[in-house]
């Protein structure tokens, strides 16, 4: 009779007690508690877009700078080093299971990366897991607290997602300034709290939303570039204590190494960890952008409202059906998908808001201040897209209804405000309104102008939209006022 | 030479030391010095709605109720409810300068009521104004603390105002049902995703507006109801120390007594003093009903706007011109007014949440949240009125453009798919569409039926506001469908 | 030659023309191209906790009711109900794909729904998938809209999950209610505005916790009443266009027959459509359980400060180690993750807040709003537990510790204050402050009482949480108060 | 029979109809009928700090552009000038009576300004108010809008405030320096999720707070020239429309000329008018510094807790009795005024949130973004002096209760796993909780260093709040150690 093999099991042992895990299990002890502690969401870190590879990126700076400050032999150094490299190059899910939302402001986090590094580190080195010659706390963490591990791989995370934001913002902008391009000379009526007002281009509309999401990608470049000075080094309470003068140095340098990025050290370590409001701005820039997004599709269905009994001066790419029960409906469901991803970066800037009042020396609410920005940056990076497929790039004017909008405004009288004050003007535009005219027409019938003269005004509305070529009409015309005409006018 | 007279002031003295005051002022040292260490918003207690008044009532009402207890004697019992009474009949205002931004629970709010009322009653006892024969602490405050006397002022001051918000709300009712009953047959389009759905009565739109806001008045006096419960008589943290069994019995009677309503004390009065969220519920029904109010005041300004190229389907009334620019303009201001007011509820419901969260054995934050609240309750208060004598009521109808819009919609189809199928009748309005023809047209045109059946289902569109006469129609016409015809019937 | 086998797909058409599916799929054609369209969250509307078979439910009552009104045959009806049986038995979740952000106010929720029971309906039929004869919108969607059914499922959904919620609560109370027992003559310090205030007992202040707890469970409970008024039978617009009189009775009828739960039709159908305010309220009330979640697990994290610096009054159970560099730190991380659970919920409100907001004759940012109050109520549903299991349950109180806080107190002058007024306790208390002393011995020294009343009044603190014992020593005391002594009180 | 004297009003007239007004009224006919539509809030344009001004520097410097550009007569212009002059050398606050809350986008504010002017114009001009011959559209509003000139102004208002803000947060950086150099070398115990962690002084905490506001402060000057960029010029829907080229050019000049601050042109004018999320970032950001402002005054509460039984740390000045009912008492009432200060900024940046969503053309909701950011910037202001007066400025340490905290710390024993490994160090941490011992001694009786080497690494625990000095000790004493200790190491 054979004796059954040995049970695929190791005991693992930490200050709380021992507890047998699976051999296989790629961490340790403490992440198995943090997985019975915390599961909830039914989110991991590992969901988090690009944040379990910054806390590996760091981890390998770490492990390269103590080395160089003589504090970690080299075997250790590079066997962490490549237990980090090997799940840079695909992270495998299943081994960093702590739900995002776990208290301790990350120790979770950083103990589940710390224990599989060291795991993987001390199979590397003698054949098999455990904290053995790698541990996770001497070793992999060497340096390094949760205070200072976490805050800087949120900020190396969410950096690199505002690029990508930045990115699809750039998409965007690009679909904008082609619809400008194309839509330069066609006039539509702007309007101004809902009412009718004066002619503008839809191109100049639209130059309006491009520039607007032009000047947030340019914040988002500055905020990215704020992502860049990181606490690491301060260790748990902003002193650096545990740490060496050297590796404070070159866990910078192998940082900027590894990725090709300017990071350094924060200028007050203690507000470092003490205080979380660089996140309000970052969380305040994104809602900024859902609420342009917003603004850009609330308008889209407004502009597209119809088909027949709205504004209709636009048509948007129909791109499924509009109704269950009302057959040949279709309706603006791009625009209103991405009004409700802003809807929810407006809530996550509210859960942001609340998690960065911290207490004392540590803000521990990283967990949920990430969770919200990383939803939020992912939110719009993806939509974007779709919705410039889907959407932007689809649309098409009604120009016909557009100039018959503009032409047919009682606020032209504007320009008769400009020549004749701005009581005359405002008589002929009752004088229309109570007779249902065209404000050219108006101003003939009410006797300010000649027929000949309300042509030249108001045969072509384009001229609204230029400031310099109704500058000199409106000078022209001036110019050529008689006496007896300019007595008449009303002065109300 | 004679004297000069003694300087009209007096020493008054508290834990911290002695101040020296003008002899006049209704308040006391403790008062004075919250008027140095708060001015900062410009609004006093007193400019709280009721709140001074709430509390005058409980001073009252705890004098009576100790001297009931035995507590207190019965000159200074009568002296104590006489000064309240005075302020009762007519606040002054100046009297009670501390700044609602207050710390410390509430403190300098009960003992500036508390000052007042002992420099009066001394004053009425031995005709000298000061803390002798009756103390603030000793008499006015007996059996009391800032603690239970501040949310039951706040308690009995917002379940007032709450009452006068459902008399808002009433005015607003009736006028929406003048209009809903004026315009109960005028035929409308109704709009899904602002696009052309299916027609709707004006009377049956106004019906909705109406009956929210009455759900929304009962869920007030719900609100109001549950500000009767109070925290009085558990004094500082919830053990009711220092007050005796009689007093918190006799206080509620009193308290019932002087203003009719059955107040009673809470449940568990640990936590009545720990836990505040009782505002959170009734700062999100300030909250739903704002944004109820924002809701109806867009719906205005879409469905009024124009005049030429909007939807145009109501008038509201003009109130000022519109534009300091553009002569002719009229501006949905009154909607544009209440909308902001709206936008503050909001945000002050925000201030509510956060203020909420207070910590161990009372919240602290009372002063905000009263502030708060009772802004959300005296905007809304004032504007409705407002909105509906400017407004509201003056809201006249384009029964033209009603009809047009209605008669003209592609979803007129839907009665085509409830008769033939959903693949029909989607391909009648395809074509319909594509022509650009009223769905009548275009299903006789399609060959799906015969000119004369086409005017039975669509030359009166008011059948589709009506599901009684609308099924009636239905099974009529079904019951005549031949054979021949319905195999016809494309299957999409 | 052999015929090779047919080309497992299928052809699918809708409005906007054809797609080859896989034969295979369980959904159609505008599932398939809403998945395109809105693939951004990761998260489809099949995680959303009861949400898709809310409409499942839906949909085999609606066939019922129009099976008994006479519009929808046997067999059809039949088959629709088994094709909605099967999924309640279990939901496929890979045939629900559409993403939870989706435009058009829930319609690709509900094609997605109507194709797969009409695909499946046919298959039982005819022995093949297709809108042939069971059609997705003639039959399964039979006198319903998408708005009337999504908002509809959303009440029938939330409702239950209110439930679900009401019974995590249940738990938490039961926890809260052992501690108060177990703790109930346990003597500590209140305190207000952090400051030491009066004694009380653990037992009290938990008291406190567990009535408020229960409060709320009681509101919930209104609430979920509140979702049982449906806006079914009003399709489109609010006027029931397209349904009959009969499916707007039997509907009701079969879904209190399936769920044994009493739904009825709201009391004003277009308000029902217009408005979704109803939505504030259930997200204010979630919000003021998580404040209150927040502000236990604030508390909690405050008295268990320490373990030798901080208040250290109560001990949490260990369960994890706490530093990931500080060797023997154990942190509060139940109540961090609980507190991390709230901030989520309020973010959740603003979204909510923002979403309910809507226009015309129906709200359509019904998807996010969904999406915000399933998390806020999957969240706290989860974590509870784990926080009373992790946390409550293994509270620890440090008797010693409280007894010695309690004893400590400067304001136990507050029964001096009661016998000889504020003043007299008031020079006291500043006695022992000065001079480091207990009261009692203050009270002394400065000459009030003497060593023997000392002992009466201070010796057993316990009698400060005791209201109608502390009455008794106070008025036993004062009737022994001789006149000379009352003679030498100050009277500052 | 003798005349009787000239009634003392006058007759104005507008587009809506006349009026009769009381002669000496400084406004006009539009003011006059805002008035009466938006009464509401009691707080009039006049009331915002800065905004009347900044208007009137606008019509000062347009009235001086417009004569350059040839388009206003000398005299006109040098009325409209000099009647701005006269206000703005003090506002006659009764003069500007518009409510806050006013729809129309502002027209109400502007119009009030115009016609102020355009009275006081005239009655220098001709010795009589009126229209004539200076008219308040005509002439005060030649070249302006009320879409240009009111998002100017809010710049310019907001801007100026912003300046104010930041002088005072320099008071407040001034008031932490002098206590971080006080208080420099003052140990004490740091706290992670209020645990206790390591040593840290009080001058490197307060050095945290310090930087934190100057960081913020720097934010804030950013802001301010964010501020300078305006829309004036663009007119009503960024055309420019009815301005001249050379007005555009000159009222810039002008503006700096009047002001010394470079005022300039937006990039993009459509933007400027359709968008107002420039103001979610400056909301942002104050939301930022008082979120920063409540996380120190929420500190200082924690830190003084007690005076006996809780962390006893610092010492706040007293300003003011505590408790009305418990003698003796002292409360943080300055920082509790502080952080209800940032509960509202909180909920103003919701209301700014919700309003900057705006349509089509033009942003409308300006009023209540500028009445909440003002309010904001307001009540910061004018709290921050009274903060630092009455609580930083007086702070005091509890060094002995500092040096005992620090000295007692389990997390002393991160020094052992820097030396020996986080398994040894964690072993001794737990020995020292067990046996309620100093680590030192633990390490000790634990038999890892002798009671020499205890006393080298904890007699003088300042060592832990300095990197340098720490780095030097662990090297010092890890070259000490010999093979045999060594080996003796736990490897938990």
């Amino acid at each position: 009779m054979t004796t059954p093999p040995l049970a695929p099991s190791r005991v693992e042992e930490d200050a709380l007690g021992t507890r047998l895990m699976p051999y296989d299990t790629a961490y340790g002890i403490q992440t198995a508690r943090a997985v019975d502690n915390f599961s909830i969401s039914g989110r991991t870190i590992a969901d988090i877009e690009g944040f379990v590879p910054a806390i590996l990126l760091i981890k390998q700076a770490a492990a390269r700078a103590n080395h160089q400050a003589g504090e970690l032999e080299t075997s250790i150094a590079e066997a962490i080093e490549r237990a980090a490299t090997e799940q840079l190059h695909g992270i495998k899910r299943g081994d960093f299971p702590v739900d995002i939302y776990h208290g301790g402001g990350g120790t979770a986090a950083n103990m589940n990366i710390n224990e599989v590094l060291a795991n993987r580190a001390s199979e590397i080195l003698v054949g098999r897991k455990g904290s053995h010659p790698v541990h996770p706390n001497t070793h992999v963490n060497m340096a390094q607290s949760t205070n200072d591990v976490i805050p800087s791989a949120m900020k190396i995370a969410i950096g690199n997602e505002l690029g990508s934001l930045r990115g699809g913002l750039a998409v965007l902008v690009e679909a904008l300034l082609e619809k400008e391009r194309a839509f330069g000379d066609v006039l539509k009526l702007a309007r101004t709290c809902l009412q009718d007002a004066l002619p503008i281009t839809f191109g100049q509309q639209f130059s309006g939303y491009r520039a607007a999401f032009q000047r947030q990608a340019h914040d988002i470049a500055v905020l990215e570039k704020s992502c860049l000075s990181l606490p690491l080094g301060a260790t748990a309470v902003g002193t650096g204590f545990a740490s060496s003068a050297a590796y404070r140095r070159f866990v910078y340098e192998e940082l900027r190494i590894l990725t090709g990025k300017g990071y350094y050290p924060e200028e007050n370590l203690f507000d470092g960890l003490q205080n979380a409001d660089h996140w309000i701005q970052v969380s305040g820039s994104l809602k900024a952008i859902a609420i342009t997004l917003s603004k850009l599709s609330s308008d889209l269905r407004l502009m597209s409202s119809g088909p027949r009994s709205g504004l209709a001066e636009i048509t948007l790419p129909a791109v499924q059906p509009g109704s269950s029960i009302m057959p040949g409906k279709i309706n603006p469901v791009m625009p209103e998908m991405m009004m409700q991803v802003a809807f929810r970066v407006i809530g996550n800037d509210a859960t942001v808001t609340r998690a960065v009042e911290g207490e004392l020396d540590l803000n521990v609410w990283e967990s949920v201040i990430l969770d919200a920005l990383s939803e939020s940056l992912r939110l719009m990076r993806r939509a974007i897209p779709l919705f410039v497929s889907g959407c932007v790039s689809g649309i098409e004017v009604n120009s016909k209804r557009g100039l018959s909008d503009a032409s047919g405004s009682l606020a032209l009288s504007t320009i008769l405000a400009a020549i004749f004050g701005y009581p005359a003007a405002s008589a002929v535009a009752k004088h229309a309104a109570q007779h249902d005219l065209p404000i050219g027409q108006a101003a003939v019938e009410y006797g300010l102008i000649s027929k000949q003269d309300s042509g030249r005004l108001f045969a072509d509305p384009s001229v609204f939209t230029n400031a310099e070529r109704s500058e000199r009409l409106i000078a022209d015309f001036k110019a050529q006022l008689h006496e007896p005409l300019t007595r008449s006018i009303p002065h109300v």
